[in-house]
């Protein structure tokens, strides 16, 4: 017996969820992102292998004084960088649950139960998503949980790739037999996440592959570029394999236009997947379901449980239309895997919808989240956000000195300072982001919008409400007053206001 | 605020966690793979996406009657399936404080302190393991905690292709514009896990870059034999990427020679990746060290904690000798995610050393279980494990009827039926693993060697003690003698014996 006993872990596990408990508590006091230096926390750390068993709590004091006190806080309600990584306390329990039961389903045999759950849930949101029922099982499609959009891009890609060498859906195909050969292309836009052009360097087809259609108005894509695109490239001889057009792009939460790539894109046999990590979960919402306007002509369709849905990382949710394109790309069986539910076909293994053969029983956290908040919850959370960034926007709007760098996209608000002068401009905006960062009362990041550094506001944390929004424009509105005093032309924010609380 | 209140996550987590220690007390008494048909689960699923929200007590009743009767127990201490996945109560606490958190490390600067904490538990790690210094951070080199050694050797298999198409080390390179030219080849074992394959095919080389060396003596690799493959493999014209020899193969434990075979494959400049997902930990006692010999030599080392070193899955742990092959093959960088710490070049951002963007802070699960148990502890649970598989391993080779399919390696036994026909065994040996997996009071999973059926027992259950093992020995020998008198020839087993607490 190696393990705690339960008695003590009991003990030990109520003491851990206090502490969770009575972080997530505190965190309106902490700063959101503490001042720390290359090295400071390997500097701080004891002896993090000890010969002999070490009590806990010397576990939790280091956590308190040298972890935290360096751990950017995304779970802060003054979090507002990149895209929200909502980690509800509900899904933690569901995770819990997950290690409590310890089982792996790389196969339906080695967890039944993980698997059918799974299989389920996704139908389920499916269905609450607005999503056609041919991403359903039952519709001959189906989803999975993966750990990220990135993971989620890469295997599209790869089935795309197995479909491009071999039109007849079977199980071998030149691709899995000889690789790829040169000739694929992958159609993204300037804006499409980084993760596309990873995924395509990783599927060994290089950056040449990537062919970045030109953009028409507000940035999105042409159809009428990519369907050029498409043509010139084919009368080259080059084989389009996958486009994906983005529903709600990094930098400014950006749309394009589904259907009507789709409908360009399927002339010349190329699957389109279609990445919404953040934006998708928000078509839980009547009013925003013409986000998806068109995916029901698409091959797959990515969105994050674990962006905006309350579901801590990692929960990518990855839907595909055929339920045999996925295996039919990544299934290899060696003799120690196969057994008698595999071998008879009426059974979904989820290796075959993953690079990696091992999987957690992730399905359980979302789960734990829609059950404890039901959909009424969900949807409130994610009006709740669009609300605020558009009072945010209009604010933003009818400042002098400020602007809106894109239109406000659902929760996502870009903004910049606003005097006429672009230089000028670009160095208070960037002196801006530094100064309301340093504060420690908010977190934001940047883009680049039209060539102009532009402020993110990705509006999103569990816990931040009306009152938040409210400080942070505050905030803004007093850097910006104390960076056009500066006229500061660095980073140097050394004596830029400090609110609330001691840093 | 639309999550718990605090008050109320301690409440349900207490709750949870109370529900977590009375399942794996009550483990014992529960089968270990129990009966299910393929769409039970569902059938009996409620409606996981209720409209309001509701309460948790009704979520954890449903996980008592569809999902624990519908899950095969993999922290059952009569788990001896596939490798171990051994997730001790220890590293769920440190998990949840990870969910706690919820911080998200893709670049140093969104999560600092988790940065540097898996930086200095990687590097103390290799101190403790006996691996080469060039293997830490300080040493020029650097560990990452990867979800699974099928992403680890698809991250070395895209290092590799990196290098060898730009042997300069730069961070562009002929693969990262062009991709792969359908010269690269990979030489692997039948016995090399089947990850190796699939990363050959995710990263777009196909099914033909896989060079099967011919095995010498104990079916490990034959150093001349892949001396003389490389030769005529570049003779040819072709590139020789990357070597994989496996240090515990996955059908029987094997040990390839890693010494000569990375003296070999450097001749060619090919990379060396080791997989020792399983065996790998072993290296803490210093009696197993040798398992480690000429890892000195190589580019990179995989082994896993989340299956028999006591940390819940995913927790891979994959060392490089040079730090900066992984984030010159891997790194794109958009604008949004541009930070000061990044530029600086003073800090390593994990999301280089891996396909997916954004990562959760697995360190923290590593470091409760050696906080914990302390490396004392951590080397006697394993070396409890490798007692336990010798003592069966002589009963098995003394007994009657019974032989080893391959000599014991560390805890992993392979055994089959023997009455010296050979077709007749094979029968024999398979309805004997039915019979078992029947009973519910082990489960155990199969393998082929040399052409022949066997069983395997990879003992490294959390809880798995000795008189586990003399009960597992017990009904192996009941259920070997009911198939003797059967002569059972199919897998029906509805007869075979049941054996302790009701089904």
């Amino acid at each position: 017996m190696t393990d705690l006993d339960p008695d003590e872990f009991r003990r030990l596990g109520h003491a851990v969820v206090d502490w969770v408990a009575a972080y997530r508590a505190g965190l309106p006091d902490r700063p959101v992102r503490p001042a720390v230096t290359p090295g400071q926390v390997r500097a701080g750390l004891p002896d993090l292998l000890p010969e002999h068993p070490q009590p806990l709590h010397t576990l939790l004091e280091t956590v308190d004084h040298v972890v935290t006190p360096a751990t950017l806080a995304w779970q802060h309600p003054g979090f507002y960088g990149y895209f929200p990584a909502n980690a509800a306390l509900a899904s933690l329990l569901g995770d819990l649950l997950s290690g409590g039961l310890g089982s792996q389903g790389m196969l339906w045999s080695t967890s039944p139960a993980g698997t059918e759950v799974e299989q389920a849930l996704l139908d389920g949101l499916a269905g609450a998503l607005g999503l056609d029922p041919g991403f359903t099982f039952a519709g001959g499609g189906g989803g999975t949980i993966a750990d990220s959009a990135s993971s989620a891009a890469l295997v599209a890609l790869l089935a795309a790739l197995h479909r491009s060498s071999d039109p007849e859906g079977s199980s071998t195909s030149r691709w899995r037999d000889e690789g790829v050969d040169g000739h694929e292309r992958v159609y993204v836009t300037a804006e499409t996440h980084s993760s596309l052009a990873k995924a395509a360097r990783v599927a060994g087809l290089g950056g040449r592959a990537l062919r970045v259609v030109d953009p028409g108005p507000g940035g999105v894509i042409a159809p009428d570029a990519l369907a050029a695109l498409l043509r010139a490239d084919v009368a080259a001889g080059l084989r389009p394999v996958l486009v994906c057009p983005t529903v709600g792009t990094t930098g400014t939460g950006a749309v394009d236009p589904v259907r009507a790539v789709a409908g360009v894109a399927r002339e010349h046999g190329a699957w389109v997947h279609v990445d919404a990590a953040w934006a998708g979960v928000a078509a839980l919402c009547p009013e925003h379901r013409g986000l998806l306007d068109g995916v029901e002509l698409v091959d797959s369709f990515c969105t994050d449980a674990h962006k905006w849905l309350l579901t801590a990382f990692d929960a990518s949710l990855l839907w595909v239309r055929d339920a045999r394109t996925l295996p039919a790309a990544l299934s290899i069986t060696p003799e120690y895997l196969r057994n008698a539910a595999s071998d008879s076909g009426a059974v979904v293994d989820f290796r075959d919808w993953q690079v990696s053969l091992g999987r957690r029983f992730r399905a359980l956290k979302l789960w734990t989240v829609l059950h404890t908040h039901g959909l009424e919850g969900l949807r409130s959370h994610i009006r709740g956000h669009v609300a605020l960034a558009a009072g945010l926007a209009d604010r933003v709007a009818a400042e002098p000195g400020f602007a809106l760098a894109a239109p406000p996209s659902l929760a996502l608000v870009c903004l910049r300072c606003d005097t006429g002068d672009p230089d000028a401009d670009d160095r208070a905006t960037r002196a801006l982001l530094a100064a309301v960062n340093a504060s420690g009362r908010a977190f934001l990041t940047h883009t680049v919008v039209d060539g102009r550094y532009a402020i993110r506001v990705a509006i999103g944390g569990v816990t931040t409400g009306a009152a938040d929004v409210d400080a942070l424009w505050d905030l803004l509105r007093r850097c910006a007053g104390w960076v056009a005093e500066q006229a500061v032309a660095s980073d140097d924010v050394s004596g830029a206001p400090r609110h609330g609380s001691q840093l």
